[in-house]
């Protein structure tokens, strides 16, 4: 990110978008559950990004759900009701062979080859290339799942990466794919190495950056530990979870803390997520000043320190 | 390298290799031209290099022609006749989409919008998980070629490589196809960056690696400059070039340095190649204990270097 911003290597202008470049860029992350920044600067939205983790992990491609936490993707479907390549679990956890899926394919593959190198999961298509004016070709190339040791490790392989929004959304959304395949191989989570071969910041973020950068080398103020996924979660859980979204994002149901804690029948993990559902059908439905501070206290710290940030009707 | 031989993060032992592996690992290189090492100690074989990058451009998937460069590899042949997944010319330049190839729509799509980052060449495809006894899945992820400031970079994305072998013949090989791309596109040859998921070194061969790095550690005793492909190379060079090989690889036909030189209608560069083949013919099918000498004397220096290091034949 420091190189993108101030020592790029190239200046690019591809699809109208201006940008500073980095070419053939990776890191790893030894600690894929603490995926999280916590930055004054780059207000990070966790409604966003647990709602997108969801959407990938339930294989849906609707905009219906995604466009309604992040309202910039409307722009990304070519026919208003679909997203494309970008939508990456209907690739991942659709039916791709004889009704499974490549998630599905994978995962057998790698419980009965534990050291394999072959669990790769590719998502880009050539396909998404035919079409010209397609506005949404995948920018993930593939996931990689390499068990070892008793931990499962992840590969991902990027075809670009806008470093200021795509870059901190895809780490969270990609290292909760990782944690779940881990779960669903019963291994623990091990580390996640991000690879991109274009890595860019567009020049009208550019100054964001910088401010983010300076905050972060100036060292963190705050941090919280990332609770862990459940051990049980299953995609029952996601489709249940998603009942209770679906509720709360088309404003047919309004919930209160007590409720979520203890009548959904969620482990408390899943129960800040819909704690999170809840607030945002505040804001987004009921617009109001302040929400419902029951709500707010009963979130984690690190989701309650988040919200304040991003929110004004949460800071009150 | 220096990591996976002598400080392995993993012990792996997938279908039969015990091998020491570490995850998640890159390299540049800003000088993609010179991609032959000159290390006694790793002898590698120019003709197969040649031979493998040329199959790979011509879109082949016959066992016969890398077969007989390359007899390990009749081994990762289902039927005998083709081989799988690691046939990556095939999947590269094979019709893809309405008679195109990948390549062919990639370099059309760049030719249109040349600060692209949408021009990635996926190959391994999730198919060949089907068949849990596939014997070739293929290693190569994808190659993801960026046009930046007049040269072409490329990044490729291995699943897997063989530091010992593999790696080698990968970067020699892709990194033809880079510069074969970039006289298509016509751009000069920018950067090459591999990324392997799982990055390893078989036990068997871990103690020739291990030398293979020392002499290396000791700096080059030797180096030579590896020429520039000739900018009016196209599919019918390629075409042409096989036409000779398959004559002496059948052993058809012979040819002195001299024919070679003045009668073929090819440029040096690819003159370099043709003397490579009735080389190996002359090894192969002439089982010569000394090759003829004027073939040997019309080889550039590296070459010849190399290949009286590999041959005895050739060492008289
Ligand atoms: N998950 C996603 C989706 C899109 N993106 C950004 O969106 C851009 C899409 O534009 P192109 O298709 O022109 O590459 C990508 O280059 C990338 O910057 C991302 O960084 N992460
Ligand atoms: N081009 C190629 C083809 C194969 N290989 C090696 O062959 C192995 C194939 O075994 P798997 O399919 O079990 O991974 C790869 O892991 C890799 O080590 C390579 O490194 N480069």
């Amino acid at each position: 990110m420091q190189l993108a911003t101030k020592e790029p290597e190239h200046r690019i202008d591809a699809r109208g978008n201006a940008a500073r470049e980095v070419i053939g860029v990776s890191f790893r992350l030894n600690n894929p559950r603490q995926r999280l920044p916590y930055l004054v600067e780059r207000k990070a939205n966790p409604v966003f990004q647990f709602a997108e983790a969801l959407w990938y992990l339930a294989g849906r491609r609707d905009l219906e759900m995604i466009g309604y936490y992040a309202p910039s993707m409307r722009s990304y479907s070519a026919d208003g009701i679909h997203l494309g390549g970008s939508a990456y679990g209907h690739t991942l956890f659709g039916p791709a062979h004889k009704g499974r899926s490549r998630f599905d394919l994978v995962t057998e593959l790698l419980l009965n080859e534990p050291d394999s190198k072959r669990g790769y999961l590719p998502v880009f298509s050539p396909a998404e290339l035919a079409d010209r004016s397609n506005p949404d070709v995948a920018c993930l190339a593939g996931l990689h799942l390499l068990p070892r040791d008793g931990h499962l490790n992840m590969v991902c392989n990027m075809r670009a990466n806008d470093l200021d929004c795509g870059l901190l959304s895809d780490v969270f959304s990609f290292t909760m794919i990782q944690e779940y395949a881990a779960i669903q191989l019963g291994l623990r989570l091990g580390t996640y190495t991000h690879t991109i071969g274009s890595a860019h910041v567009n020049d009208h973020n550019a100054e964001r950056v910088r401010r983010v950068l300076d905050e972060a080398a100036s060292g963190p103020v705050v941090n919280f530990p990332f609770p862990a996924m459940p051990l049980d979660t299953a995609p029952t859980t996601i489709e249940h979870l998603l009942v209770h979204e679906e509720a709360l994002r088309t404003n047919e149901l309004r919930y209160t803390a007590q409720h979520i804690q203890t009548r959904l029948g969620l482990h408390p993990y899943w129960q800040q997520v819909v704690l999170l559902f809840e607030l945002y059908r505040q804001i987004q439905h009921d617009q109001v000043d302040t929400v419902d501070p029951a709500l707010l206290h009963a979130l984690d710290p690190g989701l309650r320190w988040l919200m304040t940030r991003k929110w004004p009707a949460c800071a009150a």
